[in-house]
Protein backbone atom coordinates (compact mmCIF):
# COMPACT_ATOMS: atom_id res chain seq x y z
CA UNK A 1 0.00 0.00 0.00
CA UNK A 2 1.92 3.61 -1.32
CA UNK A 3 2.30 6.02 1.42
CA UNK A 4 0.45 8.53 -0.84
CA UNK A 5 -2.23 8.32 -3.61
CA UNK A 6 -0.62 7.09 -6.47
CA UNK A 7 -2.56 6.57 -9.57
CA UNK A 8 -3.06 2.62 -9.37
CA UNK A 9 -1.84 -0.10 -11.73
CA UNK A 10 1.20 1.63 -12.45
CA UNK A 11 4.17 -0.44 -11.23
CA UNK A 12 7.47 1.03 -9.28
CA UNK A 13 8.71 4.52 -10.48
CA UNK A 14 6.30 4.80 -12.97
CA UNK A 15 3.17 5.83 -10.28
CA UNK A 16 5.79 8.66 -8.76
CA UNK A 17 6.31 9.92 -12.52
CA UNK A 18 2.26 9.96 -13.33
CA UNK A 19 1.37 11.52 -9.67
CA UNK A 20 4.40 14.35 -10.51
CA UNK A 21 4.89 14.64 -14.08
CA UNK A 22 7.25 17.61 -13.45
CA UNK A 23 9.61 16.05 -11.58
CA UNK A 24 9.04 12.86 -14.14
CA UNK A 25 10.65 15.04 -17.08
CA UNK A 26 14.04 15.25 -15.69
CA UNK A 27 14.63 12.32 -13.98
CA UNK A 28 13.48 10.44 -17.33
CA UNK A 29 16.09 12.46 -19.21
CA UNK A 30 18.94 11.70 -17.09
CA UNK A 31 17.99 7.83 -16.93
CA UNK A 32 17.99 8.12 -20.75
CA UNK A 33 21.48 9.84 -21.32
CA UNK A 34 23.10 7.91 -18.66
CA UNK A 35 22.07 4.29 -19.62
CA UNK A 36 20.77 5.12 -23.66
CA UNK A 37 22.75 8.00 -24.85
CA UNK A 38 25.90 8.21 -26.90
CA UNK A 39 28.75 6.21 -24.36
CA UNK A 40 31.98 3.96 -24.83
CA UNK A 41 30.33 1.72 -21.87
CA UNK A 42 27.74 -0.22 -23.76
CA UNK A 43 23.51 -0.20 -22.94
CA UNK A 44 24.48 -3.36 -21.29
CA UNK A 45 27.43 -2.81 -19.20
CA UNK A 46 25.48 0.47 -17.89
CA UNK A 47 22.56 -1.45 -17.23
CA UNK A 48 24.45 -3.83 -15.07
CA UNK A 49 26.04 -0.96 -13.10
CA UNK A 50 22.16 0.30 -12.32
CA UNK A 51 21.41 -3.12 -11.67
CA UNK A 52 23.82 -3.84 -9.40
CA UNK A 53 23.32 -0.73 -7.07
CA UNK A 54 19.81 -1.24 -7.30
CA UNK A 55 20.68 -4.62 -5.95
CA UNK A 56 23.33 -3.25 -3.20
CA UNK A 57 19.86 -1.42 -2.10
CA UNK A 58 17.63 -3.78 -1.98
CA UNK A 59 14.85 -2.19 -4.36
CA UNK A 60 13.25 -4.80 -6.27
CA UNK A 61 11.50 -2.99 -8.73
CA UNK A 62 14.84 -1.46 -10.11
CA UNK A 63 16.79 -4.40 -10.24
CA UNK A 64 14.30 -6.16 -11.57
CA UNK A 65 13.44 -4.26 -14.47
CA UNK A 66 17.00 -3.04 -15.20
CA UNK A 67 17.93 -6.25 -14.86
CA UNK A 68 15.01 -7.68 -17.64
CA UNK A 69 16.79 -4.37 -19.83
CA UNK A 70 20.09 -5.64 -19.37
CA UNK A 71 19.18 -9.21 -20.35
CA UNK A 72 17.42 -7.94 -23.65
CA UNK A 73 20.91 -6.12 -24.84
CA UNK A 74 22.67 -9.43 -23.95
CA UNK A 75 20.33 -11.27 -26.46
CA UNK A 76 18.73 -12.63 -23.32
CA UNK A 77 21.81 -14.14 -21.00
CA UNK A 78 19.95 -13.86 -17.93
CA UNK A 79 22.69 -15.56 -15.86
CA UNK A 80 25.34 -12.91 -16.42
CA UNK A 81 22.65 -10.47 -14.76
CA UNK A 82 22.64 -13.28 -11.54
CA UNK A 83 26.17 -13.12 -11.48
CA UNK A 84 26.82 -9.27 -11.86
CA UNK A 85 24.34 -8.76 -8.24
CA UNK A 86 25.75 -12.09 -6.25
CA UNK A 87 29.23 -12.18 -7.38
CA UNK A 88 30.32 -9.61 -10.08
CA UNK A 89 34.16 -10.82 -9.56
CA UNK A 90 33.76 -14.26 -10.67
CA UNK A 91 30.78 -12.78 -13.75
CA UNK A 92 31.21 -13.20 -17.40
CA UNK A 93 32.23 -9.70 -18.17
CA UNK A 94 35.00 -7.65 -18.82
CA UNK A 95 38.01 -6.66 -16.08
CA UNK A 96 37.05 -2.98 -16.84
CA UNK A 97 33.04 -3.34 -15.95
CA UNK A 98 34.43 -5.01 -12.81
CA UNK A 99 36.82 -2.47 -11.75
CA UNK A 100 33.58 -0.17 -12.27
CA UNK A 101 31.54 -2.16 -10.44
CA UNK A 102 34.07 -1.96 -7.38
CA UNK A 103 33.51 1.97 -7.89
CA UNK A 104 29.81 1.88 -8.23
CA UNK A 105 29.71 -0.43 -5.05
CA UNK A 106 31.69 2.35 -3.45
CA UNK A 107 29.78 5.07 -4.49
CA UNK A 108 25.89 3.17 -3.09
CA UNK A 109 27.67 2.95 0.37
CA UNK A 110 28.36 6.54 0.09
CA UNK A 111 30.33 9.35 -2.09
CA UNK A 112 33.23 9.32 0.18
CA UNK A 113 34.10 5.79 0.16
CA UNK A 114 35.47 5.97 -3.82
CA UNK A 115 38.89 5.65 -3.17
CA UNK A 116 42.03 7.00 -5.00
CA UNK A 117 43.28 3.29 -5.30
CA UNK A 118 39.82 1.77 -7.40
CA UNK A 119 40.04 4.69 -9.20
CA UNK A 120 44.05 4.10 -10.40
CA UNK A 121 42.86 0.45 -10.55
CA UNK A 122 39.81 1.39 -13.16
CA UNK A 123 42.83 3.48 -15.62
CA UNK A 124 44.72 0.42 -15.48
CA UNK A 125 42.51 -1.85 -17.25
CA UNK A 126 41.18 0.94 -19.33
CA UNK A 127 38.58 3.12 -18.07
CA UNK A 128 38.35 6.83 -19.46
CA UNK A 129 37.44 9.74 -17.60
CA UNK A 130 33.99 9.63 -18.68
CA UNK A 131 33.23 6.25 -18.19
CA UNK A 132 34.40 6.57 -14.48
CA UNK A 133 32.74 9.93 -14.08
CA UNK A 134 29.61 7.84 -15.57
CA UNK A 135 29.90 5.00 -13.52
CA UNK A 136 29.82 7.49 -10.29
CA UNK A 137 26.43 9.05 -11.80
CA UNK A 138 24.90 5.79 -12.52
CA UNK A 139 25.37 4.44 -9.10
CA UNK A 140 24.38 7.71 -7.16
CA UNK A 141 21.31 8.51 -9.41
CA UNK A 142 20.06 4.73 -8.50
CA UNK A 143 20.86 5.54 -4.99
CA UNK A 144 18.10 7.97 -5.64
CA UNK A 145 15.56 5.88 -7.82
CA UNK A 146 15.53 3.13 -5.68
CA UNK A 147 15.17 5.51 -2.58
CA UNK A 148 12.00 6.97 -4.12
CA UNK A 149 10.70 3.72 -5.55
CA UNK A 150 10.71 2.04 -2.25
CA UNK A 151 10.29 6.09 0.15
CA UNK A 152 7.19 6.06 -1.41
CA UNK A 153 6.00 2.57 -1.07
CA UNK A 154 5.34 1.98 -4.83
CA UNK A 155 3.22 -0.90 -6.07
CA UNK A 156 6.13 -4.03 -7.41
CA UNK A 157 4.14 -6.53 -8.86
CA UNK A 158 6.30 -9.79 -9.08
CA UNK A 159 5.13 -10.87 -12.60
CA UNK A 160 8.42 -11.90 -14.95
CA UNK A 161 6.58 -11.79 -17.99
CA UNK A 162 5.86 -8.24 -17.18
CA UNK A 163 9.38 -7.01 -16.56
CA UNK A 164 10.87 -9.20 -19.54
CA UNK A 165 8.07 -7.00 -21.55
CA UNK A 166 9.33 -3.40 -19.44
CA UNK A 167 12.94 -4.47 -20.47
CA UNK A 168 12.31 -5.31 -24.04
CA UNK A 169 11.01 -2.05 -24.53
CA UNK A 170 13.66 0.04 -22.41
CA UNK A 171 16.38 -1.77 -24.01
CA UNK A 172 14.90 -0.65 -27.64
CA UNK A 173 13.54 2.86 -26.78
CA UNK A 174 15.16 4.50 -23.28
CA UNK A 175 13.77 5.91 -20.63
CA UNK A 176 11.72 9.19 -21.96
CA UNK A 177 8.51 7.43 -22.70
CA UNK A 178 6.32 5.25 -20.61
CA UNK A 179 7.23 1.74 -20.67
CA UNK A 180 3.94 0.81 -19.23
CA UNK A 181 0.50 1.63 -20.50
CA UNK A 182 -1.85 2.58 -17.08
CA UNK B 1 42.43 16.15 -5.95
CA UNK B 2 39.64 14.79 -7.84
CA UNK B 3 39.14 11.72 -8.95
CA UNK B 4 38.93 12.60 -12.71
CA UNK B 5 40.13 15.65 -14.60
CA UNK B 6 37.61 18.51 -13.86
CA UNK B 7 37.67 21.46 -14.76
CA UNK B 8 39.87 23.72 -12.17
CA UNK B 9 38.31 26.93 -10.15
CA UNK B 10 34.84 24.89 -10.03
CA UNK B 11 33.84 24.30 -6.47
CA UNK B 12 31.52 20.93 -5.86
CA UNK B 13 29.02 19.85 -8.40
CA UNK B 14 29.72 22.75 -10.43
CA UNK B 15 32.87 20.93 -11.69
CA UNK B 16 31.18 17.55 -12.41
CA UNK B 17 28.29 19.71 -14.33
CA UNK B 18 31.25 21.31 -16.52
CA UNK B 19 32.87 18.15 -17.33
CA UNK B 20 29.80 16.49 -18.62
CA UNK B 21 27.08 18.95 -19.53
CA UNK B 22 25.10 16.88 -21.12
CA UNK B 23 24.04 15.08 -17.40
CA UNK B 24 24.20 18.60 -16.06
CA UNK B 25 21.29 19.56 -17.89
CA UNK B 26 18.53 17.91 -16.47
CA UNK B 27 20.03 17.52 -12.96
CA UNK B 28 19.84 21.23 -12.52
CA UNK B 29 15.97 21.04 -13.74
CA UNK B 30 15.19 18.51 -11.08
CA UNK B 31 17.01 20.62 -8.74
CA UNK B 32 15.13 23.68 -9.70
CA UNK B 33 12.01 22.35 -9.73
CA UNK B 34 12.16 20.61 -6.38
CA UNK B 35 13.61 23.68 -4.70
CA UNK B 36 12.75 26.71 -6.75
CA UNK B 37 8.96 26.17 -8.80
CA UNK B 38 5.82 26.69 -7.63
CA UNK B 39 5.12 24.93 -4.00
CA UNK B 40 2.80 24.92 -1.11
CA UNK B 41 6.07 24.26 1.13
CA UNK B 42 8.17 27.22 1.11
CA UNK B 43 11.82 27.39 -1.13
CA UNK B 44 13.40 28.17 2.34
CA UNK B 45 11.34 24.63 3.95
CA UNK B 46 13.04 22.89 0.92
CA UNK B 47 16.36 23.84 1.38
CA UNK B 48 16.43 22.76 4.99
CA UNK B 49 15.81 19.42 4.21
CA UNK B 50 18.56 19.57 1.62
CA UNK B 51 20.39 20.86 4.15
CA UNK B 52 19.73 18.54 6.64
CA UNK B 53 20.25 15.17 4.41
CA UNK B 54 23.18 16.29 2.98
CA UNK B 55 24.79 17.18 6.84
CA UNK B 56 23.62 13.16 7.08
CA UNK B 57 25.45 12.38 4.03
CA UNK B 58 28.25 13.85 5.33
CA UNK B 59 29.15 16.20 2.37
CA UNK B 60 30.43 19.26 2.78
CA UNK B 61 29.96 21.48 -0.33
CA UNK B 62 25.96 20.56 -0.95
CA UNK B 63 25.01 21.22 3.51
CA UNK B 64 27.13 24.77 3.06
CA UNK B 65 25.68 25.91 -0.17
CA UNK B 66 22.12 25.06 0.17
CA UNK B 67 22.64 26.08 4.04
CA UNK B 68 23.51 28.88 3.00
CA UNK B 69 20.38 29.07 0.20
CA UNK B 70 18.05 28.37 3.53
CA UNK B 71 19.92 31.34 5.03
CA UNK B 72 19.35 33.45 2.39
CA UNK B 73 15.61 32.80 2.10
CA UNK B 74 14.92 33.06 6.10
CA UNK B 75 16.57 36.67 5.89
CA UNK B 76 20.01 35.60 7.28
CA UNK B 77 18.66 33.48 10.45
CA UNK B 78 21.39 30.76 10.27
CA UNK B 79 20.46 29.79 13.42
CA UNK B 80 17.62 27.90 12.44
CA UNK B 81 20.19 26.03 9.59
CA UNK B 82 22.59 25.01 12.38
CA UNK B 83 19.36 23.76 14.63
CA UNK B 84 18.29 21.90 12.03
CA UNK B 85 21.35 19.94 11.07
CA UNK B 86 21.88 18.92 14.45
CA UNK B 87 18.84 19.22 16.46
CA UNK B 88 16.19 19.83 14.58
CA UNK B 89 13.25 18.64 17.13
CA UNK B 90 13.96 21.47 18.70
CA UNK B 91 14.31 24.15 15.89
CA UNK B 92 12.63 26.74 15.19
CA UNK B 93 10.51 25.54 12.64
CA UNK B 94 6.87 24.46 12.08
CA UNK B 95 5.79 20.90 13.18
CA UNK B 96 4.97 19.99 9.66
CA UNK B 97 8.12 20.60 8.50
CA UNK B 98 9.62 18.48 11.44
CA UNK B 99 7.40 15.38 10.37
CA UNK B 100 8.43 16.34 6.79
CA UNK B 101 12.24 15.90 8.14
CA UNK B 102 11.56 12.67 9.90
CA UNK B 103 10.84 11.09 6.80
CA UNK B 104 13.69 12.81 4.66
CA UNK B 105 15.88 11.37 7.43
CA UNK B 106 14.03 7.62 6.56
CA UNK B 107 14.90 8.10 2.99
CA UNK B 108 18.30 9.07 3.35
CA UNK B 109 18.83 5.84 5.25
CA UNK B 110 17.14 4.35 2.14
CA UNK B 111 13.67 4.19 0.89
CA UNK B 112 12.20 0.91 2.14
CA UNK B 113 12.74 2.60 6.75
CA UNK B 114 9.87 5.16 5.49
CA UNK B 115 7.48 4.20 8.13
CA UNK B 116 3.37 3.88 7.95
CA UNK B 117 3.47 6.30 11.72
CA UNK B 118 5.70 8.79 10.08
CA UNK B 119 3.96 9.21 7.12
CA UNK B 120 0.75 9.54 9.34
CA UNK B 121 2.26 11.57 11.42
CA UNK B 122 3.49 14.49 9.01
CA UNK B 123 -0.43 14.08 7.29
CA UNK B 124 -1.98 14.70 10.97
CA UNK B 125 0.15 18.23 10.95
CA UNK B 126 -1.03 18.87 7.73
CA UNK B 127 0.93 17.53 5.61
CA UNK B 128 -0.03 17.12 1.53
CA UNK B 129 0.66 14.24 -0.67
CA UNK B 130 2.30 16.28 -2.72
CA UNK B 131 4.66 17.60 0.01
CA UNK B 132 5.04 14.31 1.76
CA UNK B 133 5.87 12.86 -2.32
CA UNK B 134 8.45 15.99 -2.75
CA UNK B 135 9.89 15.37 0.77
CA UNK B 136 10.91 11.80 -0.47
CA UNK B 137 12.10 12.95 -4.00
CA UNK B 138 14.25 16.04 -2.35
CA UNK B 139 15.66 13.64 0.04
CA UNK B 140 16.41 10.93 -2.87
CA UNK B 141 17.56 13.59 -5.04
CA UNK B 142 20.12 14.54 -2.09
CA UNK B 143 21.36 11.09 -2.13
CA UNK B 144 22.35 11.08 -5.37
CA UNK B 145 23.76 14.74 -6.11
CA UNK B 146 25.95 14.47 -1.95
CA UNK B 147 27.28 10.96 -3.41
CA UNK B 148 28.24 12.45 -7.11
CA UNK B 149 30.05 15.59 -5.45
CA UNK B 150 31.85 13.70 -3.03
CA UNK B 151 31.96 10.41 -5.10
CA UNK B 152 34.36 12.46 -7.98
CA UNK B 153 36.21 13.75 -4.77
CA UNK B 154 35.71 17.22 -6.55
CA UNK B 155 37.23 20.76 -4.81
CA UNK B 156 35.06 22.19 -1.90
CA UNK B 157 36.39 25.06 -0.85
CA UNK B 158 36.09 26.39 3.10
CA UNK B 159 35.45 29.98 2.29
CA UNK B 160 32.10 31.00 4.43
CA UNK B 161 31.93 34.26 1.66
CA UNK B 162 31.86 32.24 -1.27
CA UNK B 163 29.05 29.92 0.07
CA UNK B 164 26.85 33.34 1.39
CA UNK B 165 27.05 34.74 -2.18
CA UNK B 166 26.30 31.13 -3.92
CA UNK B 167 23.50 30.65 -1.07
CA UNK B 168 21.86 34.30 -2.20
CA UNK B 169 22.09 33.51 -6.14
CA UNK B 170 20.50 29.95 -5.77
CA UNK B 171 17.86 31.68 -3.42
CA UNK B 172 17.33 34.29 -6.04
CA UNK B 173 17.57 32.45 -9.34
CA UNK B 174 17.57 29.10 -8.78
CA UNK B 175 19.10 26.05 -10.17
CA UNK B 176 19.02 26.55 -14.11
CA UNK B 177 22.34 28.51 -14.29
CA UNK B 178 25.94 28.28 -12.80
CA UNK B 179 25.76 30.15 -9.70
CA UNK B 180 29.79 30.52 -9.94
CA UNK B 181 31.65 31.56 -12.92
CA UNK B 182 34.68 29.78 -14.38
Amino acid sequence: MPHISLPEGLPGITSGFAFRPETAKPMRELAHILLHGPNTLSPAERELIATYVSNQNDCYFCQTSHGAAATAHLGNKADTVSQVKHNFLQADISDKLKALLVIAGQVQRGGKHVSHESVQEARKVGATDVEIHDTVLIAAAFCMYNRYVDGLATWQPQDPAMYASMGEHLATHGYLTPSVKP
